[in-house]
């Protein structure tokens, strides 16, 4: 009987854990609240399915992308060369920025301040950033240049883009100009570079080879979390619960009856998949979904088309729907906007969107925070080295000028410290954090989701009445004023 | 003979106070941080006028306010009962948001939950809210149906409105409909009664009436800011200046000269007003200012007159210009965004702009902060009771449900005690919270402001190469990563 | 008893004229018909309120309004010998275009080729028009840099602007620039004198000094219709009538009780000018009118106040109303678009937006009609020559190559004729054509103007179940195909 | 073996065609002109392909894009019953208007205003149409709703749409609602059911089927033009040749290729398709082709791809480029947009936005003139009627109302002559008319063609300097001023 493939079906207490295990659950199996919300209203569960419920392998799932659109590029007309290329995880973070201007990968705050800026895989020095950003900053709403790279399906772009640029800064045969390359009387420009590859990317998702390639290996590419069954079955006794995802409905059937109906189960029968969920919605559409969303049509199971006309009828259970909008799922389940938790992977699409047009609960599954928990334990002591640094500074600042020796030293020590801090998470640094400052996805997951967590799966080592109580935010002036000797602005 | 009309013209030490006012420095001459900001690297400082080196008299001047828009209403065919009204401080809170479709005024958080909300002077309970808004959620971005009441100009207009709500829903004349008021033939709706008041305070801008009684009676309105040409004069010698107004420049120039050349000095002869400054520009038409400007036309300051074309030379000192943009006024005085601090009062107009397009470090005035500060210290002890209820309920829900009675209890003291804290605020509350959420006000003050205080005189109680170190934000994960006692969400 | 005074009230045949009037009555007193129409099916007349039932006399009116808005340049700022500039009616031509990059005055056909370009009082030739626009066309949708001076009201405007080019153009102090002057310090750019001439427009409407000299001396600015009242009388006895203005309501109250009170009437008391309409609506904010429209509000006549809230009940007799739209209109008189005869002089605001948005019948005011008519008489010989050049070139073509000296002689000889004919008109030529070539405003006038004439009082010579008969309009082919004779494409 | 696949290369004397066709020669070799030409000013010629340089065969080519989209509605789920429909080109008119809420087809004038209506294969009769269109009017504005089936690519989509409405107002499991069939659960909206017809044309077209369908069978679909060798031959001695097609390039490889390559010459060898252009655009994205474009790129030839890149240098003989704009085209011949006469088949794409966004020199294609003359030529004797009609009752209007027995009478026999005339062209009746009232296809023909014909070979009968000469157009006044006794306006 294979272990990894048995389908917990749960404990007898409410934890659903045995007490060993209580002791053993380290951060990743913890759930981070930026908003206090209790389980126990929460009548409606809702999911995405990709990076939510169905976990692509890393960096197995990224590589193939990235050749794929490698490939595709080649076939286009990019040089036999690049083929040399393999993805490498240890280089690319996901939220970075594309520059089509310089064609430079930027890691921003949220006010858009740049805090790391890499042209291929060189990294370029802060007298190096000013040449192309005389302020160090960039105007974010200028989505015509700014691309934001926020997904997880963006990695493997992201890290093809660096190298595209690695290749024609150093192949002899290219000029290196401004804002491109030439070559004889071609002249390729970052843009149309960026153009190529946001081209390549539309081509393997919209042939379908990506989807094919999955389907055919999903031992290999997708992870199978062992006690989803028994999860989703738990939280369906108290709840409704519905999943939202913008694939289709054929790969959304091969992806949810290979994570719900190919294990074997300690307790009862095998069920099929749909009858986990109350609703199941393909084609969404996210993030126009939130807004004003698409015809809602049903799907036909046995085909995987589409039913013509618009379902006009009460909601029937192990029904498919293709399209519609938040609106559409909040009356076929009967349930208000806060009543429902949504889990999804998607900061812009399903977290911010449902967040802010709809005033739904959210939580969000971010993958990377495995990483990021286990190398902030082993490098919190840089970290509070740079936050004594900075207590220090701001002494010496009241003796001397910033011309003094001593303050130099120090600046020049906080930067090898935020430097050395950034490579332990990968080339690009953390998804959340350089140094002391917060990135741009940080400050979104910040505002947008109320809970977060490596894994969705995290939900089952609390109760369902849990309440998730978040540390009260106090602003600068409510903390220090009846705390004078902690006083850091207090000068004299 | 020093009196409150001695201008402060400098003390002999770095921090500009003698050693026993530092004793009794009290937090509203303190400057708050939120994000760590070194002053030496400051190379201009550009201000506000209106509620920033002009502070008006509360409340003086928003009575006056009030009192021209009401006369205004009555003019134009509201009735005369109107009149009886007179403006109550004690009531609105600025960043207040106003629904033009249900006659509501909204206190809201950043993404849009309500937090209070009252019709008129009458506060609706949770169930009420729930009738007009059952998510207690408002789609912020409808902002045909939403409106900003985020500035100090628009406190006088809030309380108007909420008056008009109050006499025509008791007025028996009047029927009391969903979205208005109907007598007869006539219907008022909500929306055309918000237009009105809308009209009215243009009107009363326009037709420069608010201006020439400020004017005529700037002892009344105006508050003198004693040690004010000491700051200006302190920060000139190190930096750049800027003065950057909406107003235009004949009442610039009547505000300004009452404000620094009105005082008696204790050291030297009296400067004009504008020497005081390396650039001078009216009509900045912000927020525009920051993004895309208007025409740079120079200001005949004898006639208060537009000089025709556009001004191409160098910067002039003690020249006014008119117009331009934050680009024009970058190139003239030769600086970058982020050598900039500006200091202004308005969150939207003045510091989420200049922040977000343009990187510039910003100062945020908040004259409410003094009463913030103030009932923070008095009330604290109701906030720390709300936190420990908070963490209480938490255990409660590990082991009861949410009908339990201990519960409902809990939750029922728990709005007592926000009520509690609300009002020794104002009816409508803090500026900034409510109970232990905070306002839209104040996450975005949280955003966008680098610093802020009462008032920016507060600059002159720091050294110029001051460094103001925010405390480190840290994320959820990363609290309670190393710290396992204090595992909040840890049940079992 | 005075003559022309004296009011028609209405003559006992039909036609309302005695027999001897008949012979007479010369074509401007004639209606043009552009697509059939028949009077009897008209159930609701409306009527624009100036330029259409108030006449302004020309050039008194213009004179007076270049004279305000040229001394209001100089009170801001521009020089004083801009006073030496009087009105010129020779010059202008409604309908022009106006291109702010390069200060230039065009007349265009429908497609966007010039027909005609001044600089100032200049006249570019072919050659010099190639210079700014190579490819002799303007993209007319650019409406950032091209404005259309469509009204009779831009006529003071458009002749100011190219005084403003003749006065800087030959001024010495002054260098000329490709896209403005030169002064010093000091840049105007065209598109800044564009600026001023609009604010200064706007000004002397806003502030109110055009109504208040025209009101002043009604007798020197508005032309009095003779036998107006007879005129509506007589509509109203058979349809509803409204009058539709942008203006507000004490100007309308003043012009409009001058045009209907003042005169002596043969028949019975003088009425009300109210009582003429089943419907008066001021500040009609046209095109929106025809769109979205505003909050309809009632006038209070007494005081010339908006009433608060909006008026729901049925329409009342002699009531005034503000703001609203033609739907509100349409509901209030209970009549359907196409039984609406509109009568305005704005051929975008007043003829194509009631046309293309609500589908009503239109009839444009033309006051240059009587000119354009009598010129035409006049000087058809011109054209009928140009004519006979066209097809003799024609000819000649099939024959000899465009070098050929006969050729070149011939379209000299065009050339020359089409001068002669435009100066004819003015010296900007003739608001409907440019040799055998139609302006822009002539292709609106055919597509959206059903009728059209030099006055609405034309209609008083029609009997009202008169059908207007537009002669059939034959395409290219259809004309040629059955009358092969005169087959002018056919050359071999 | 002269046959018609023998192409003419060209005659001795200058107009190409032996005498003795000349006379011979009909209407549909002719080109009729809206706007004067003279030829020997054209220094570019540039194509479209499609309907254009390849003429598909009707109606076997309509034929196939019903079938296909047709079966493609069947295979997502539509009733199979419709199988049983075959394309039917006596019903469908090229222009019409879908009204996707009420499901109708509408012919209308170029002011919205409605001449023909039908539902399914249903005529509404007037009082039918004024149920849902109470003005006989559609705001052709709102493009939300109305959608305009302009090119004849939208034929089968037009029968197609006809035959759905068809066959659900028939079939008895559908019950009929205003804006769609309800069907048990299902509701099918017409705007759903437009949306169907709408994703299976572009289903066909990008999966290339309707493509690969063509290529397989050139003879049955695309008509070879005897003398284009010869003709492109010719005009390229003297001005410049372009190609721009929104097709791709292998099938416009394949296309152009059988075109130009297979048939048999007279003189001389084949010369490759290409050698026949200057300048070759495939993937021309028009419109937008005529205003911003896209990038320009080269194709390899060889595999048909993309060269990655820009192409930056001077324009080399042959090569094929894709995207660009009509600007870019310019530059890369060194002409003026009014030097281009620009040959095409679709009145928006093609000829409305290079007249309007370019000023270029346009010439329609329509293929159907053929029919119209003919029916034109045979069915005037109607038109001639209606004429006379029109006139007696605008006389019968001078003496009696309308209720006038013969009044209506005449009404009725104008119906009638209008039905037949109608009927005489098609179901729909003729593309440029209903009765005396023009299309607003026609009125779109008439603005912005300056040259129309059935083919764009036609061009080979006239010499290559001829000048087209358009008779002068006289507006309504300047008709009758000169000419008294044909005064049809003139009452009295």
């Amino acid at each position: 009987m294979k272990t990894s493939e048995t389908c917990k079906t749960g404990g007898s207490e409410t934890g659903g854990l045995p007490a060993e295990e209580r002791v053993k659950r380290g951060n990743d199996k913890r759930i981070f609240v930026n908003r206090s919300l209790t389980l126990e209203n929460i009548k409606c569960y809702g999911f995405d399915m990709d990076y939510t419920l169905a976990i692509y392998k890393s960096p197995e799932f990224e590589t193939m992308g990235f050749e794929l659109i490698r490939d595709r590029l080649v076939s286009v007309g990019y040089p036999h060369e690049l083929l040399r290329y393999t993805y490498d995880p240890s280089f690319p973070t996901r939220g970075l920025v594309i520059d089509t201007l310089f064609g430079n990968l930027l890691k921003v705050d949220s006010n858009g301040n740049i805090l790391v800026c890499s042209h291929g895989f060189y990294f370029l020095k802060s007298y190096d950033i000013k040449k192309f950003y005389p302020n160090k900053f960039i105007q974010r709403h200028d989505t015509d240049r700014f691309h934001n790279l926020s997904t997880l399906f963006n990695l493997s772009e992201t890290y093809l883009y660096a190298c595209l640029m690695d290749f024609f800064t150093r192949c002899s045969r290219y000029e290196n100009l401004t804002t491109g390359f030439q070559h004889g009387d071609l002249l390729m420009t970052f843009r149309s570079m960026f153009q190529d590859v946001r081209d390549a990317m539309d081509h393997i998702h919209n042939n379908g080879v990506l989807k094919d390639r999955t389907i055919k290996n999903l031992e290999k590419f997708v992870e199978k979390i062992p006690n989803l069954p028994y999860f989703l079955t738990r939280i369906k006794d108290v709840a409704k619960v519905f999943l939202a995802t913008n694939s289709d409905y054929m790969y959304t059937e091969a992806i949810m009856r290979y994570l719900l109906e190919t294990c074997v189960t300690t307790s009862g029968p095998r069920k099929p998949w749909r009858s986990y969920f109350d609703l199941i919605v393909v084609d969404t559409k996210k993030p126009q979904f939130f807004g004003e969303g698409t015809v809602l049509r049903q799907v036909d199971t046995d085909t995987g088309k589409l039913r013509i006309g618009t379902y006009t009828g009460d909601l029937q259970h192990g029904t498919v729907y293709s399209g519609g909008s938040s609106d559409v799922i909040c009356d076929l389940l009967k349930v208000q906007g806060k009543d429902i938790l949504y889990v999804g992977d998607h900061i812009f699409g399903d977290i911010l969107k449902s967040k802010k047009r709809q005033g739904w609960k959210t939580f969000l599954v971010v993958p990377e925070l495995t990483k990021e928990l286990e190398v902030w334990e082993k490098k919190r002591g840089l970290f509070e080295e740079l936050k004594r640094l900075d207590v220090f500074l701001a002494e010496l600042h009241k003796n001397v000028d910033s011309t003094d020796p001593e303050i130099l030293d120090i600046q020049y020590r906080m930067k090898v410290l935020t430097y050395r801090m950034d490579v332990a998470y990968s080339q690009m640094g953390s998804l959340l954090r350089s140094g002391s400052r917060q990135t741009l996805f940080s400050s979104q997951l910040l505002r947008y989701a109320d809970l977060y967590s490596t894994s969705c799966i995290n939900l089952v080592h609390y109760p369902l009445n849990y309440l998730f109580l978040a540390p009260p935010v106090l602003m600068a002036h409510e903390m220090t004023s009846s705390d004078n000797t902690t006083d850091m602005e207090a000068v004299i």
